[in-house]
């Protein structure tokens, strides 16, 4: 945290305002803003000042000589400023583990730049609002894009997830980059079981249409689920829609990012968001599983040798030859299909021989021995059926397990977690079929699609 | 096609009831169905009457002997049946170029197995009303499940279009499996100028809820764009929502099948539906490219050394390198990343060196050259922006190309074209970029996205 300089400082001494205080931003193209201003961060350009308006989000204005700035009523006198930090006493203890996302973070919109706000001084700046309703406690695991995390630092989240229920938390709260959001909280619900409380990732996106962010109203709606409810699930919580302050709580197994830049970006996917945060407020709409008594029991073991595949015309057998290790998810077309020019190839993996007897080798030349082949779909929405059509019908003839309503990144993960704990083929594929942790249902709901398409008002 | 057995043929003689009358068929359940008794194929088991209803849909009766039947009105006598094939004279000539999916076909809804209807007759049976606004031809160029056509496939669909439409076609319909439809309809984009009239992809879902078949409803559409619209572009007309006669008409390059079982599985991604058929009418409701005079330019050639592969927490290195041959679209994550581990491979890739200068080898233990990497992203909606993250920078650097918006199975397949058509690094950097047949856009609407969440009403 540092003092504004250059035009920012110019504008702020002109009006006699300070951090604190609320203050109107009028720029010459007409827009003006109203709101607290924050603190300025080392990361930010020169040339934006960042003030939180009355709807949480923090918005950083760019402002030249033309701009003019007045303030509308002063800072609150420090010892009111106490209230940032209310006493923690009798509040339920959340921990806030960072990871390096773009939440609670500060960001350099003109580099994107991002820099962790990793004490409770600077969380108490981006969203005070937490410290009202919890006992936060802040510690940093790891600093890194989502995009580099890998199954290790799933592992390495699950421990420290344990590490705090066990001395004492009531919920933890993970802030995480979005590019991979889901394939951890995917992870982590397979990794944690019984759960004294909830265990919320969250996360921010940059919205590509405007400075504001929405790392501070995601970041207190995921507080009140680890404060408040009596979740003992994995889930993720983001903006709901993109107009509003209501966030959506989404089983961690079910979450999927579908785009890469609105804020409401996360959707539940054959499946509904078991619940929703508006104004502080945890609404639960779904069933849900409740927090148990503790101790959380960490089951972290998984086999890395899994790899993910999608089918498409053109692709080549001998592709899916060499990226098969120990196990593979085909994300395969509509209801679960391949073409028929690589069903020999799908047969060959999952028994280890070639048509005329010869062992598979793995794109190292090692001898691969059978695989196990996972078929999920790329349309993502719906189930596999692979009893519709004769390809399917031969597909599960060589031994492929269908991933029914799975998210081919659930069905990845799951198949690492399952060969980590045993290498019984029968086993394997009756845990493939079983419902674990919320990841696959018997029936999935059909309102949770939706399309874009808006029809024509008839004439 | 032939007549009733068992159990329907017991009861159709109770009732006196034939082919063409309109029937009452009362089940124990409460159900009950009213509609045209349509002719028994030879697919369908013997249990099934099949009624098309008022709104057009094809139903599958499960009848046995507590079904009851009743004769509403009497078919029209033989000479006014001359109706569904009313005379072609002056209509405009529209070719339906059969290619094996389950469009225009009986499908038996125990087994799956699907009978292309291939004959003028057999079509007018499932949808008598296509005859009404087009001179219809019918062709059989395959009899393949979608998910088996490859792009030796796709451009012997351009080839046979391109014959149509020099032989005088005002517009040519593809029935298509929906597997891959999307996949076909982006390479005909790609393979097929100066079109005199609109190339229309249609095909069915089967509802996984209930027995009745869209494919009537969908053809008729199809028909109808194919015979009255001024398109001069490669679209795919399929239901716009489950429970109305609306279809959507998508661009080729834009449209994704989104469901597994669905009506209206497909979507338009980053763009709105060029426009919607209602009972007949073509109504055209985003700017589209008009039909030219012709003729056709037929230009499918396409370099098929292209593969792409998802980017994921634990993809191997590797892998990336032995399926990378001329060219790769990479799904990246968010907004076009991977992890910082596989970045030295993507360098190794688009350079054909690895850090130690030695050569990169492909699967095939060939030496590779330099490659061609496009990013995309998994997330679908939205678009690449690989400025705002150093990760994303540092890919750019290595010689990434953006696909922006561009669905990743379309970036994969213009990648195939350009790559047909220059090796020019340059020019395949420049083609990669420019927009060619609207499979890209500066802008993506923001409109088209749709999420499934309800938000609850407030309390």
């Amino acid at each position: 945290m540092a003092d504004y300089e250059g035009t920012p400082k110019v504008l702020l001494e002109k009006a006699g305002a300070g951090i604190g205080d609320v203050i109107a931003v009028s720029l010459p193209d007409g827009r003006s803003f109203q709101g607290t201003l924050m603190p300025h961060h080392a990361a930010s350009a020169n040339h934006i000042l960042t003030i939180k308006l009355s709807s949480g989000y923090n918005v950083g204005v760019h402002v030249d000589g033309s701009a003019t700035v007045r303030r509308v009523t002063a800072a609150p006198p420090r010892s009111a400023t106490a209230r940032t930090f209310p006493a923690a006493a009798g509040k339920p203890r959340v921990v806030i583990l960072g990871t390096g996302g773009t939440i609670a973070s500060y960001v350099d919109y003109r580099t994107g730049a991002v820099h962790p706000a990793t004490t409770p001084e600077e969380l108490a700046f981006a969203a005070p609002e937490i410290f009202e309703v919890a006992d936060v406690k802040t510690r940093v695991v790891f600093q890194m894009f989502s995009e580099d995390l890998q199954p290790e630092h799933w592992q390495a989240m699950a421990r420290e997830v344990k590490k705090e229920f066990d001395a004492g938390a009531r919920g933890v709260v993970i802030p995480h980059g979005t590019d991979t959001l889901s394939y951890t909280s995917a992870a982590l619900a397979f990794f944690l079981r019984d759960l004294p409380g909830p265990v919320v990732l969250v996360g921010s996106q940059r919205s590509s249409d405007r400075p504001s962010s929405d790392a501070a109203i995601n970041l207190k709606a995921a507080v009140d689920v680890a404060a408040t409810s009596d979740l003992g699930e994995v889930v993720a919580v983001m903006h709901a829609a993109t107009d509003d302050g209501a966030c959506a709580i989404h089983r961690g197994t079910r979450v999927r990012k579908m785009h890469t830049s609105r804020r409401d970006a996360f959707q539940s996917i054959n499946a509904l968001p078991l619940g929703f945060v508006e104004k502080g407020q945890v609404r639960m709409t779904q069933p849900y599983r409740k927090a148990g008594k503790g101790p959380v029991v960490l089951d972290e073991k998984i086999d890395e040798e899994v790899s993910m595949i999608q089918s498409y015309p053109g692709l080549w057998p001998d592709h899916l030859e060499k990226v098969v290790l120990r196990g593979v998810v085909i994300v395969g077309t509509g209801l679960g299909h391949i073409a028929r020019r690589n069903l020999d190839m799908v047969r060959t993996i999952s028994t280890g021989k070639h048509p005329d007897g010869s062992p598979r080798l793995r794109y190292d030349g090692k001898v691969a021995g059978p695989s196990y082949v996972v078929m999920g779909s790329q349309c993502l929405h719906g189930r596999t059926n692979m009893n519709v059509y004769s390809t399917g019908r031969d597909l599960l003839d060589a031994g492929c397990i269908e991933a029914h309503d799975m998210l081919p990144e659930t069905a990845y993960i799951k198949l690492m977690w399952v060969l980590g704990h045993t290498q019984d083929p029968a086993e394997v594929h009756r845990l493939m079929r079983t419902n674990l942790v919320g990841e696959m249902d018997e029936r999935s709901p059909v309102d949770e699609y939706a399309t874009g398409h808006r029809l024509p008002a008839p004439q």
